[in-house]
């Protein structure tokens, strides 16, 4: 693992994040996009370059990178992946119903 | 009433909003002030003129549009006054759960 690469990540608890901040993450369809994929796959089995995404790489990482600020996914490098967790429970504590009320909607 | 001035409420029904205008509409912290207040008084009792916001008269109106737009909110004039209701059960029905997490949180 790159030293380098890790330092870039960093992650907001979602404890410490305000409502503007969640919801902002949330109005993008892209950023719902991979919520969707994350929350119908199990933690750690997602790596950022297999999701089927209309953007460009530059693009997605920074959706990526808005996801982890607003306390909505966890990321942690696996040799040359990304891989990834949708932080279900910790966001549901700080924000109850808001991530099913929207995810319910989102895959209809 | 001025033909002219009701001319100018356009409302949307929360079942044709999609859900990216609703959380574009949610995703301001004044929006999220006149839903509070809404939310909190019967319907209809509530004057577009009473709402203690920090913002210009201009910018007041925009948000009511945006509201309006995004099925969150009625409105209709009574001689001076332009009265509001907060369409909870029509956006409820569209979006389950979506206003009561956002309220909830906006309330603490």
């Amino acid at each position: 693992m790159s030293t380098a690469r890790a330092r870039s990540l960093t992650h907001e608890d979602p404890a410490g994040v305000d409502l503007q901040t969640a919801l902002e993450a949330l109005a993008d369809p892209v950023r719902r996009m991979i919520l969707q994929d994350l929350a119908a796959h199990d933690d750690w089995t997602r790596a950022c370059g297999t999701f089927d995404l209309p953007v460009t790489k530059a693009t997605r990482s920074h959706h990526f990178a808005v996801l982890r600020a607003a306390g909505l996914i966890e990321q942690r490098d696996d040799g040359p992946r990304r891989l990834n967790r949708i932080r279900r429970p910790e966001f549901d504590q700080a924000f109850p119903g808001l991530l099913a009320a929207v995810l319910d909607v989102s895959g209809r």
